[in-house]
Parts: C-alpha cells; structure tokens; sequence
C-alpha cells in the first residue's frame, strides 16, 4: 500500500461477502484497505488477498473509536464499504449488545470517517428489516413486521437505525450513500458453523447426517450466489439513482427449505434422511425480494443458477471439511465429509 | 445528598415529563440524582426542586461517557429511569445523528450503569414506535408501520432499538427492566417552542393569532395529562410484571385535531381564526393507546378530563407568556398574551 492512490474500504472485508467483495475490487485494479475484528470473519478468507500489493488488513472493532491504521488514509478513501456485523441469528445473538452496537455506533463511526474522507458510503442493510413480512415479494417501500423486543432485534432493528443514521447522513448533506438490503446469498467461504440453513443443511449432507428443517419446511427463502450479490454492491456503489432510496439485492427465485432440501438430496445421488425440528422464535416464513429496483436502475439481476451454485459451494464445503479433517484439533468439532458431491449439471 | 439512602436515577429530569417526574419522586420521599444535557430541556423546570435537599442535579450528555459526578453515586442507585432524548419532531430532526445516538448509545450507557448499580431500569419509550399505524387502537404487540429511511426515523428506529436493546440486557440477566411506550403528554412545563400541537395551538390561542391546522385537521391524537403519565410510570416502575413486555402509557380518549381546536375556541369565549398548512412528511394520521395492559397489570389509567388538564396547561403557558413579555430578550421571540384563560370547567 505504497502508492498514494485511492483506496477503498471494506469494513467486515474479512467476511463471507467481504471477503469476495475484496478480491472482486483488487480484481477491478482497486486498492482494498479490510477493516475487520475477526468476531465472525475468518482470515483464512483473506488469505489469499494478504499477498498482494494493493490490499492492506487492519484487524479492528468498528465499535472502538477507529485506529490510527485506518485514520492515517482518511484522506484517500473515496469508497467506504460497510458489511461489518456478524449475520447469522446464532452469532448476531451471542453478544446482543455488541450486535446494535456494531449497527449504530459502528456504522456512525464510519460515517464520520465517510465525511472526513469526501468518500461515498455503503451500507449493507438486509432483508431482515422487513421482518415477517406481510407483503410478497417484499418491495423497497414495504416498511416491514419487525418485533423490535424479540431476539432477532438486535440485528433486524440495529440495521433500520443503521440505515435511518445513513439517510440522515445525506439529508444532512454530509455524506454520499447508498444502502443494500442484502437477502439471502451463499457461496464459498461461508461458515461452516453460522447455523444457516444453506451451510447447516450442506455440513450435514456432505458429513452424511440426517439434514434438519426447521418447522414444516413450507417456509422460503431466496438464496442469491454471493458471486451475484458482490456484482450489484458494486453496481449500486458506483451508480448514480435518481432518488435516495435502498435497493434490494437478492435472487427473486422463491423456494421452500423443502424444495432445498430435495434439490441437494438429487444432488447427492444417494437416500439423506431428514429430521424435523421446531421453528426458532421470530423465524420469518417467507422471504422473497423484488428487485425491480435494482434491475431499472443498476441494470443488475443475479446469473447464477441455485444448482451451478450450490456445486461450488458443495465442493468448497467439501474440502474444507476434509482440511478440518486431517487438523486434529478440528476433528472433534466436525464430521468427516462422508459424501462426494454427485450432481453435474 | 449527604446520607447514604437509596438513590433514583432521572435521566433527562429537566425535560418536561422527567422535571415532573423528579417532584413526583421527591413528595414520595425518594433522593433524586437528576442528569440532563439541557439540550432541549430547560433549568426553569427544575428551579423549584435545586433547592431541596433530596435533589441534586448533573449537567451531561449521555452520548458522552457518564461523569464522575454520577458513576460516584453508582453503587447507591437502585432506580434508573431514562427520558433522555429531544421528543417533538422539530427539535429532534434538529440534530438526527444526535438523536439516533442519544437513543442507542445513550440508553446503553444507563443499562450499563444499571447493571454496574444493580438497578432496576425503565426506558421511556414512545408511540412513535407504532409509526402511522394501521392497527387501532394500538395495542403493545403491534409492530407498527415507521420508515426506517425517513425524516422522523432518527428518533422511531433509535427508540425501537433502545428498547431492543433495553430488553437484550434483561434475556442476558444483566439487568431488571421496564418499557413504557408513552403517547402524547401535554402540561404544564412544556417548551413553547416545541412545535407540538398543544403548545403550537396553546401558544396561537393566547397570542391571538389563527390557530394553525395542519392537514385537514381529521388526523386523531389522544393526549395525556402529564400527572397520569408521571403517575403510570412510577406505577411500572414499581410494579412487577408477569412477563417482560412494553407497557403503553396515554390517554385512549380519541380527538381530532378539529375537535382539540374547537374546545381550545370554547375554552378561550372569543372568536379565534383557524389556518391550514400541509401535513409534514411521514406525520402519523392516527394515534390511540390500548391501555388494557397498564390497567390489568399496573391498575392504571389516566384520571384529568382533558378540559382540566388544558385549563392548568393554559394558565401556565400564560404566565410563561407574560413573564418573557416582560423580559426584553424575549420579547421579540413571542407575541404577549392577549388573550385570558375563559373556561372555568
């Protein structure tokens, strides 16, 4: 990072999506500074980023006043990418305090660098602000059936302050922002432990385990490719929109955990049991975006088909199951991947 | 403040509910650390009580780490209550960065020194967490309808996730904790200037000038005499409940802003001129508390007839009136009361 050119930021760049949002910047020529506090990120997911020129890590907490490591360049951000924040119910409810806090004080900490800096300001929301929603597919302008005292709040309402405290940036002529309410996405260098559906239900088929659905399984998701998703941060980052407005960004393509749960049991060419288990308090049943939006004005739609996904993802859960396999300190926490990914498209 | 008693906590206690909740808790006996930022608030309210040897007041932001001055008294509260935040639109639109931290961070820091005092702490939520709703009358687990992307977010989403957050610190067992979701208030030690119904129409209506209709005048409020108020949140605070829940605290009596307009023509026995101007963005068209809860769980309702309450309320205001009237700096600022209080119940 010697060049005094300009840098982009990306907090929670250690991330699953920030961490293939880093590589996709480096790959446009950008130069990547990650900010990270390696709560739920893994730095084996920047691994291999750490070798190269334009790409600089900073292990912090955003919800700490910002280090000097990261002051230091304030006058050469032009981009401020915010996906800091552990994601997954699991690990977002395991520390409920530090969760709003990454949202509202973390995200208001970069905002004030944003403004310092004359950078434009990305935040990745979620399709979580709409909660259990009533309208389908969900649209930008639905305001959402979030419980705001429940144990998802933590996340769901952090990120409407989150986004609240970024338009009252602009309004206030401050900063130049864009918001992403990010759905669903999977792909390689997810956990393998976030207790996600995609990433629970391919942990249990490529270890030969019974997959779990929660509730009856009628309930949907719409699972984007994170390939796709990094796409359209980027696009809606570098585009200009008529009117200040969140976008959503997601694959509108609607299924049931049945359905999933049928399409990797193909995919594994062999019988998988399932198991039923109760369905988690405020768990929404229906997820679905519409993004009209994005496609009108980011010419954005996600390409990825859920099976040419999935295989990637299959085959990288594969070999990490197998790495953690062979580190004896890792055996006792997984299973061995028993099953080979079959499907071949 | 010499003895080692007990001490209750009002954070933002010169505001107007917190500077009568701070005489209510001093004529029950209790030592009052009041702590204010006197950003929206007003020392005038708190004159009275400065001399009382139960009182003692602090000048701090709670968006700022709290002050030796209050984290001396930590180990001695046992009561928290927390009002600290502008509440008319017009003042907190003002500042929204502030408003969204005072709400989260603020409220964090008071949970924090709840949990460090072991006292039981109450948030002072709001109506406003309902949105515009399209339930009515609202009841506590309605969920509302708020744009988390407007104007007014800065103070309905900062609420929402204060009282997430208020509700994390009791599911983690750190802390003892009420929420009370408060409607409309009106009385005595209102801001003139807050740019509210009552005080705008209170103001118009003793300056002689027409009283100002926004919109068609057919959006509803219900507003609450602050001595029930004051009265419901002790009561909540006192109270133990069966379940951890928000609490509505308002009066459920419905009227328009006609119907307010023409009782404040009455009680005034003059003719008095009425102007329409455009309802602000995202105003709310209806708003009525269900107060089942507060009157199964708390035995609590409001007990002034609104004429009562706006009786008390208006020869307050005109003594304000009067007194900046006679003072120079003021009098450029508003018009004098030309007109007497009329109605006599």
């Amino acid at each position: 990072m010697k060049t005094n050119k300009e840098l982009t930021l990306v907090a929670g760049g250690a991330g699953f999506i920030g961490s293939h949002l880093c590589r996709f910047l480096l790959d446009r020529g950008e130069q990547v500074v990650c900010l990270d506090n390696l709560q739920t990120s893994r730095e084996a997911n920047i691994l291999s980023l750490e070798g190269e020129s334009g790409f600089e890590f900073v292990e912090a907490d955003i919800v700490d006043p910002l280090p000097a490591s990261i002051l230091r360049h304030a006058g050469r951000f032009t981009r401020i990418y915010n996906l800091a924040c552990a994601a997954s119910p699991e690990l977002y409810q395991a520390d409920p305090e530090h969760t709003m806090l990454t949202n509202v004080l973390g995200t208001d900490r970069l905002l004030r660098l944003a403004e310092q800096s004359g950078a434009r300001f990305l935040l990745t929301s979620t399709s979580e602000v709409y909660g259990d929603p009533e309208m389908h597919p969900q649209r930008e302008s639905y305001r959402g059936n979030v419980s705001c005292t429940g144990p998802r709040a933590c996340y769901d309402e952090g990120k409407r302050a989150a986004e609240a405290l970024t338009f009252d940036f602009l309004r206030t002529s401050r900063v130049d922002v864009r918001v992403a309410r990010i759905f669903n996405t999977y792909g390689p260098q997810m956990r393998l432990d976030d207790g996600r559906v995609i990433s629970n239900l391919i942990c249990q088929a490529l270890s030969g385990e019974p997959l779990t659905i929660y509730g009856d399984g009628t309930q949907t998701r719409s699972f984007c490719y994170v390939g796709d998703t990094v796409r359209g941060l980027w696009r809606l980052m570098e585009s200009d929109l008529p009117e200040p407005q969140p976008i959503n960004i997601g694959n509108p393509q609607e299924l049931t955990i049945n359905e999933l749960v049928e399409t990797l049991r193909e995919m594994a060419g062999r019988p998988i049991e399932v198991c039923h288990r109760p369905l988690p308090t405020d768990d929404p049943r229906r997820r679905r975006p519409d993004i009209t939006l994005a496609h009108e004005l980011l010419g954005w739609k996600p390409t990825t088909p859920l099976r040419e996904g999935l295989r990637t993802t299959l085959t990288w859960f594969g070999s990490e199951l197998q790495r953690n396999r062979v580190s004896p300190l890792a055996e006792s926490e997984l299973e061995p991947a028993r099953l080979m990914v079959a499907g071949k498209a």
